[in-house]
């Protein structure tokens, strides 16, 4: 019995953004480990695959289940959309790996991270150097993220926000725009993307100061531009500098 | 005539870690633009293709040449390794379109980023916020990227160096290295992933008082962790903090 845990990002939702390597690896698995919405982006690899899935507040039991069943000599996939390594379930993996002791053989996968995408989608925003934050305070103290995010303001760094807002959590966002305000124009560039490559995609371009009022959720992907960022002919771009 | 250009990230450099969507529009396209390396790793798309090819400091020229041939009528696709937004060809191609008039579709297809590639590679480095600069100075001034490396050292971002130190251009690491030393231990794990995925790899766990030592060239992504990463069963881990 050689079991092992293959961690995969499976991209942003639509089948042709998955690598061959994370298909590849869906492929020869015996059993797929995903939060439910996950799984359905994949759901024409699982036919007569075991699957262990649940909600989002699960993510922690989904884990220990995919190693455990590894443990036990089979082939597992563990599936995150975007990147697997960016807010995804390779650190909880390989943490819960080591500190429980599963003696099982992991590989991570890369796919294309909700960043990318969001930037493809709106022209070529993350050109310049840029910092990839969550808002999310479950796990790290706000005060930590307030902290970061005036320093990237201060730096001028474009940013991309993971968990920007959901329904209960609604003041952070508020923050993060006063704070980037302090450093850079009102008409800022923003996009917003949404349930990226999937069912019901909404890309929207619009600006810092009216970030707050535009539809974001916990399924958007913002990216906010530095103070040489601009919109041409409906491409949001940073430029990086060529003489042209 | 109906012509286009598809700017396209091929990922780090393996045929495994492209999208599909990366390969179906090469192979669609009529003509395939790329520096020379990136032209090897997609060798076996280009059977029967024009290639606009030419070394590392032609871009802006192939970038012309591409948007010419694809105004003249051809499906031109213009290749970046990683994903074409981040520090790739995206940029300059919608730049150079909207400011000296080409009139052309233009879509941009994501890649999975070297960030995430070598993130991959060496376990789960980049699982809370980061900062994704470059230490090239030839198109942002040193004074910049300096307070950008300061103001993201104190935040206790993860940081991701691209272009990290070249034969000519060695001095920028070493002061990089100085400015995270000021606020992170000289324990801090860091990983240099060369040529990921391609021929020749390499990867290299380091830390951050040796990284000036080690191996670090123009093909080299290194990811240096914050003040919680840590190696644990030779993984680069930065934890998310969950309660296990």
């Amino acid at each position: 019995m050689t079991g092992s845990l293959i961690v995969i990002g499976i991209g942003p939702g639509h089948p042709l953004d998955r690598t061959r390597r994370a298909e590849e690896a869906i492929a020869q698995a015996e059993v797929v480990a995903g939060y439910d919405l996950y799984l359905e982006h994949i759901a024409d690899l699982l036919e007569g695959k075991e699957q262990i899935s649940s909600g989002m507040t699960a993510e922690v039991e989904r884990c220990r289940a995919a190693l455990a069943a590894a443990t036990s000599g089979l082939r597992v996939a563990l599936v995150s959309s975007g990147d697997a390594g960016i807010y995804g379930m390779a650190g909880l993996a390989l943490e819960m790996a080591t500190r429980e002791g599963f003696q099982v053989p992991i590989e991570i996968v890369p796919g294309v991270s909700a960043a990318s995408a969001a930037a493809a989608a709106f022209g070529a925003p993350l050109m310049l150097d840029w910092a990839c934050l969550s808002l999310s305070d479950l796990l790290v103290d706000w005060s930590v993220i307030r902290a970061r995010l005036e320093a990237v303001a201060a730096a001028d760094l474009v940013v991309a926000l993971y968990n920007p807002r959901s329904r209960s959590r609604v003041r952070q966002l508020e923050e993060a725009v006063e704070i980037l305000l302090q450093h850079r124009p009102a008409a800022t560039p923003v996009g917003i993307g949404t349930a990226l490559g999937a069912l019901g995609q909404r890309l929207v371009l619009s600006t810092l100061e009216r970030l707050c009022e535009e539809d974001v959720g916990m399924r958007s992907l913002v990216i906010i531009g530095n103070s040489t960022s601009r919109v041409e002919a409906g491409w949001f771009i940073t430029p990086r500098g060529y003489a042209l």
